[in-house]
């Protein structure tokens, strides 16, 4: 018996509505023997850079050829192509619009099709849903073992932005960005060990962290380390910097988001 | 060996609490060997007209055979029935209240059947969580494969409301209402292809949507086809019109809901 | 061929990032025959008796030989513990906090096992994330049926902290507490048919709740029993006596929370 293929979902279209549950159910018709993963369905409505970061800090978590899809799609119905990427041990499903920027930029690629052929999609095909008419039965055949090389055409030329690279401005010292803001209200940065190495004690190796208002120059291995009530910064879980503050949300004690801009001085 | 049923879930239990957890718990004590689909949990505390188009716009895209449990159950405790409806190719499980309203009246319905066989609940059986002690043990029975007869008494007048069908008040002209707002904000209405068919182009063929205040002239196949920050009108992914804003919650910006109604002329 | 088993999560990482997603996805690598059932992501952040509550209202109702994962750690990373206890047809899985308090209290707990057997954990293991590095690697190795023995080293001071039982301050007098407020704002009190039996019509025995302002003083044995808008007593499906009022949201008519206290007057 082989073994249950797992499909990780990564959308915007929100709890409490009829859209994820449909797309499921669109899986589960073709393939009900495979496993369906929420991740999340609350990706900010078109927030395509979001969507890209949560999918490539959890995708490599999933077990050997599990599919998974993204769909934060504000262009849907228009000519933008759907796209089917596949990686060592991953395939990857969703709209041609940067989802995929990480993966393209990380992973060795075997091949990026584009999904041109209508014969697997549901039909009639809205121009709205594409979730559930294109990615879900897609996603679905891939589960059942589909040879991928039928389900589109290679493509050279896959939609991506930039990575936000930090930049080195100095000889330790960096300007970076806040990838993303956690439910905890923690600010992920793009800084890795990279740009701040750690001591040998484990602490980052910093002088200081820049904001826009304010610094941040204490430490930490983890969250409740110390007891004073002031922001620090530490080392997260998918690699990048994180300043967090005690029992509180650093995005609003700080007033920072996604996209806010932060320096970095290494020791 | 027999496929995998399928279960979905409608609830307006919330996410953040034990009561969904609990109905899931309870389904698979009866049979583990099911796959289990939260088609929502988040639908608004008591409101049966949004559990009935949400199971509406969702139950079709699942498998033959799948079982579809919708608990928004206000008199939960009071003597109003449990029900099992039986179409073809789907079970419906829920309380007498009217969440089954757009599948009495679309499908051929097989059977309706009162769940008054209590050895089939669990035991103590609370008066105020029906979800958890009847309705998630009778779908296990189910998708185990136990004869619906065997669940329950024959009922000819289960509860169903009217469908909110457009009136024709013109030559051309309908007076419909907003079924469901969307978790984008986009105002889905009861407006068909029946009411206002699509050009050769695909577009609505229709001179204008009257709103409360103000109207909508223009018609877009999906929603990013032009950058006007206009309201326009589009065929939805569940055959309905909907009224959208680019980028926007046309709920917010029109200040429309559910239940509000709209006026529509056709070309 | 085995039953499947079925792996239940609560946790308070938030329904909209990435961190449910990778525990779920880090259970299936190890375990991809298996059921997981998401009861709650959306504890509030670092609420230990929150979790605790949650765990204990819903794995009662789940089938023999599940395993529950509970991961509300804001220490993650310092020296506390994380933990496996075992009963009767459940096993728990995570930190040594308080998180199992009802279970220890009120089970008859086989073994508890400080889980310090690195080899069973990811590789690099994070400071601030075991929930995926951890308690899911844990609960996918037990899933697959290895000893739970081998998982770690048995103690006998696992934390935990003392249950909120009704105080009796007079013959028929309890001094109570909410223990939680439900989605719907239901006021679920520590209050059981111990301290306020059912009448022979299955009505609360009671004279009145005090309430810090007000009192209740009508009892009902389901929600809309009575169309009057008083705030009234009923007995819940967890065995506690709940406070609501008819479609409204106790809580927030009342203005009362966790933890608010109240008096109780039996007949």
């Amino acid at each position: 018996m082989a073994t249950r293929r797992t499909i990780s979902i990564i959308t915007d279209y929100g709890q409490e509505g009829p859209f994820a549950g449909a797309m499921k159910g669109a899986i589960l018709k073709l393939n009900p023997d495979v496993n369906i993963v929420d991740v999340t369905h609350a990706i900010t409505p078109g927030n395509i850079r979001e969507a890209a970061f949560v999918l490539d800090t959890t995708y490599r978590y999933f077990p050997e050829n599990s599919i998974h899809v993204v769909v934060v799609d504000p262009n849907v119905g228009s000519d933008r192509r759907g796209l089917l990427v596949s990686v060592e041990g991953h395939f990857f499903v969703g709209p041609d619009n940067g989802v995929f920027s990480y993966i393209l930029a990380k992973e060795d690629v075997y091949a990026v099709m584009h999904l041109d052929q209508e014969h697997f999609f549901l039909n009639p095909l809205s121009h709205t849903f594409h979730g559930r008419d294109v990615f879900a039965p897609i996603a679905g055949w891939l589960s059942k073992g589909i040879e991928s090389s039928r389900l589109g055409t290679p493509i050279e030329d896959p939609c991506k932005f930039d990575l936000p690279v930090p930049a080195q401005v100095g000889p330790k010292m960096w300007k970076g960005v806040v990838l993303y803001v956690d439910h905890f209200g923690n600010l992920v940065t793009n800084l890795t060990q990279e740009h701040l190495p750690l001591d040998e004690n484990g602490y980052p190796a910093f002088v200081k962290i820049l904001l826009g208002q304010g610094e941040v120059t204490r430490g930490r291995r983890y969250f409740t380390e110390f007891p004073e009530r002031e922001p620090f910064l530490l080392l997260g879980s998918s690699g990048y910097y994180e300043i967090a503050v005690p029992n509180d949300s650093a995005a609003r004690v700080l007033g920072l988001k996604a996209g806010s801009a932060i320096g970095a001085i290494a020791r």
